[in-house]
């Protein structure tokens, strides 16, 4: 297969585009793989429709070879098993919804769980039936708030969704370890080095589930990796507790005026020359801040929330959403604090001097209280006091204060220590390009998914989700793989296998470079031919731009027999004899 | 390739569907390709899928053989270019719309005009760069009032949709004619035979329009072929006029009583006994009658129309549509006649005895009256007299009363002369396939897609858009090859190539019977292997459910050594020796 440039629907463009923060999502435009239709849509244009099918086929080929059966659902789905399993309302503003001539309500699919339960419940009624896993390769619709990276984080893409169906946890157990192996051999032959993490699931629900990051500066999914080799997104990691303390040697709360102490270091200033300790310093870990925030629940209910943590640390947003979903936090604002004046901005604490308990449902306030797992009884803190100006020191958690519970939403650190005791753990960014799911009953409950199981009786089928994004894909690989100049695919998913370049205008250098370009494509190769009239400088420099992993170039060494092998990657030259060159661009453009 | 029925993701039904019409569609259903998701809505199981995949293969390769290149648009769109050709509007309740979290408008795109036409725009500006033709295989969305036939008519379905772009008409001739020869080669290959009949564009726009029409009952589009091999949909059948005639000798309108005349036929009786013509007896045909429309215009406008046609014949509302679009007409309702007392139900006609011209934005009721064709100078009509069991006769037109214009939506009957004067009309039903548009210049206008001609002058680019219904096709292709036991799919499209069926439970039946289906498989066939622990009865009539055009059966001739081949669409067996089996099912496998 021959495709002449000079015919070829592509325009390389000289400038960077305004959105594109990333150089991946920057030379995807300018090279004429990706053009912006709308916040968050794209279109693939040729070049890119290549890199795209490439990958999809060896998804495709992987998920056939743990015997998952491809089907296909459409995007547009009626409301009702979305409001069966809450995920109509849990998804909020993320999820499409529309009307349809009828006034009947639909969305646009972000993931199909509740259709591919209903259409196992439909055809299948036995354990005979299964284990199943079912796939297909679909557009997904989702509202992002803040779509970014070109094709990294859409609002329209396309994803590689399979389902597993099972009558036992050791069957689900074990579908789960199939789409595991399948998806390191996808990563493997995309040739993406990748971290396996552990994850929270999200509005998925379910239990065990483990995310496959690639580990690029455009990612925005933070996770860490413990020196045993443990990874996990940071949404998932739960801090070890640290021991209780013995509190007896700690004085009696105090109540200490703290004038002027806009910030944490002014309070443990004014602390440390009032109030010094004997055996250290009073710091920003010592001190108990405490954060309010509005949740709205899924219902639209709104209530108040007090998290108290470390003066030290900040509360992780992200962290925070996972673990409040599907509710939705937001911080307090001047407006909510005006309509509590019994919260006192900048100097909350859990105890009102000589009134006892404040914050906590058990407290006079009556509002929800959270800590984080390093309050632990017998730690000592220096907190608000309710009244401006003043605060408390020596405020002993479990002796004075209590709370409502334990919420783990403070950041965590490179260099904190590894929930498995391995040792300090370091952060990474990556996107997310596989997230795999032991969902459990949740779905095959809510949709009364059952199967009669070898004694006659009905169980609940247990399920798993696996999500691939295969159009970030393209993104992700071109982040990885981009340099300065321009694109530079890997062989397996390149648009073409040989971009066979006339150097010269020369009617003996075309002819040979039309010649060689055709032995090629005899040979199998997919051939990219810049037959175009410009000169030899700006072939050049688009098969930088272009990426194809191998230039065949036709210049003015064919005086002397000999044509010029050049590597992308390496941006290398070979000279190569001229009846020599399509077996060694043929040798070059195999995948090893 | 060996697919295993045992655990293959299929059942076959033995009822009949509800909402099935046509046997097509109701074995789709049964022998488990297709589920309804939704009204108009499919979900393709892993067999419909594959018959649906070498649909689409064959589309793509025919429209690469004429150059075409191939993008990928996702579905949700913007607005506003929609918004720039009128088609936000135009398509009216048909158009799924939906806004984002931002409240920004955006639809499910129907068809991409406006989005190929914005990226041309975008990536070319010279004559130099057309001609071009672009494609892409998507998912369409519309809102149809009524889905039906399966996926014959779906409010989400794959299209193949391409786009020309042309300096000139010569060039866009051109491009049609490609086009037309390509899906040619489609319908041929697919083994459909197809009618390409002449077509109103509809909301599209355009000049020069055809459509690729497979006939079956299961059709919704009404054509018309004349002797001379001229075809045309019915919205595209313009009637010739006859000719004027001389009303000389016509007496004087008359008013006559007509009491007690509910329809044309009681009416026609009482003129002819109490009015009698001297040469002939007075018919339907001689009566005009006068129906009465409330239009809504794209704005939302109303307005009132009265539309005379000979009493022999009804409106077309297809038609009728197809005149008015993109306005939409109603029939008057009970409440409407009252809101307009001058309109007598039942007695309505052009001329107010005694008081001239009362339809027409001439007459005194201002109202637009249009007129069948067959409404020409010196016609004599029966008609109402605007006044209860009160006709008038001699009307005659041009003498006693005129209309706003002429409007052809009275129905086409079989018979009915050709417009190309070749004799008499037949009429057929069928399912459009494919369609081929000559455009023009409205999209380019509308969006501002010029290109510098060969003087460096600006010039509207001149397009074309041709569509063919992917996902319709596996319906189509259905319909026309079903029996009375299932499906009977060509060698070309079908889900397998061959059906393995070992019919008996002895170990060596089996051990055979998988051994041809491995070297079947080494062949490079598509097997489908009954492996299932069920009678051979069962097997033989999912066989004939499934459709697959040749089953290799293992059963008791193996004792002599041989094997039976039957073949779906004539249900003939053939006795083959084992030894030969392979070569033989390969060789019946072979697409001619």
């Amino acid at each position: 297969m021959i495709s002449r440039l000079s015919e070829y629907f592509f325009r390389t463009l000289r400038e960077d585009p305004a959105d594109a923060e990333f150089p991946g999502h920057k030379w995807l435009v300018r090279a004429g793989y990706i053009r912006r239709v709308a916040p968050g849509i794209f279109v693939w244009l040729p070049f890119g429709l290549r890199v795209y099918n490439k990958i999809e086929a060896i998804v495709r080929e992987e998920m056939d070879a743990i015997g998952a059966q491809e089907l296909r659902f459409g995007s547009l789905l009626p409301r009702e098993p979305y409001e069966a399993s809450h995920r109509w309302q849990d998804y909020g503003p993320t999820l499409f919804r529309l009307q349809d001539r009828k006034g009947a309500d639909y969305l646009l699919g972000p993931t199909h769980e509740e259709f591919f339960t209903l259409i196992v419940k439909d055809l299948y009624s036995s354990y005979k039936d299964l284990p199943l896993i079912l796939y297909h390769i679909n557009v997904k619709y989702r509202d992002e708030a803040r779509p970014r990276g070109g094709v990294l984080r859409c609002r329209e893409f396309v994803m590689k969704d399979s389902y597993s169906f099972d009558v036992d946890d050791a069957g689900l157990a074990a579908s789960y370890q199939q789409h595991r192996v399948a998806y390191q051999a996808i990563m493997d032959r995309l040739g993406l080095p990748y971290t396996v993490v552990h994850a929270m699931s999200g509005a998925m629900g379910g239990s065990r589930s483990e995310e496959f990051l690639i580990e690029t500066d455009a990612g925005e999914d933070t996770f860490v990796v413990a020196p045993s080799g443990f990874a996990a997104n940071v949404e998932a990691v739960r801090i070890t507790p640290p021991p209780e303390v013995d509190a007896a040697n700690v004085g009696p709360l105090q109540v200490v005026e703290t004038p002027e102490t806009p910030t944490i270091e002014s309070l443990v200033a004014i602390i440390n020359a009032n109030y010094p300790l004997p055996d250290h310093s009073w710091s920003a870990a010592d001190t108990l801040k405490n954060l309010v925030y509005k949740v709205t629940d899924v219902d639209g209910k709104e209530s108040v929330l007090v998290v108290g943590l470390p003066g030290d640390r900040e509360v992780d947003e992200k962290r925070l959403a996972a673990a409040l979903e599907p509710s939705v936090a937001e911080p307090f604002a001047d407006a909510d604090f005006a309509a509590h004046p019994e919260l006192v901005k900048g100097y909350i604490g859990p105890v009102k001097a000589g009134a006892g308990l404040f914050l906590g449902e058990k407290g006079s306030s009556q509002i929800k209280y959270l800590t984080d797992p390093r309050v632990v009884a017998g730690t000592r803190w220096v907190t608000g006091s309710n009244e401006v100006d003043r605060h408390q020191i020596n405020v002993v958690f479990g002796r004075d204060f209590s709370s409502d519970g334990v919420i783990d939403v403070a950041e965590v650190r490179d260099g904190d220590p590894a929930p498995d005791g391995s040792g300090p753990l370091s952060l990474a960014r990556g996107v997310e390009l596989g997230h795999i799911f032991q969902l459990g009953r949740k779905y095959a409950d809510a949709l009364g998914l059952k199967v009669l199981d070898q004694n006659g009786k009905l169980v609940t089928v247990t399920m798993g989700s696996y999500g691939f994004g295969v159009s970030r894909a393209v993104g992700v690989i071109a982040e990885k793989t981009v340099d300065e100049k321009g694109l530079v695919w890997p062989k397996q998913v390149a648009p073409f296998d040989v971009h066979v370049i006339p150097a010269g205008k020369d009617d003996l250098v075309l002819a040979t470079a039309e010649k060689l370009a055709e032995q090629l494509s005899e040979q199998g190769l997919e051939v990219l031919f810049d037959d175009r009239d410009v000169s030899p400088g700006v072939k050049f420099k688009d098969f930088e731009v272009i990426g194809v992993p191998t230039a065949l170039i036709v210049g003015r060494g064919l005086a002397n027999g000999v044509v010029e092998v050049k590597d992308r990657a390496t941006l290398t030259s070979t000279e190569v004899k001229l009846d020599e060159a399509v077996d060694f661009v043929f040798t070059a453009a195999q995948v090893r």
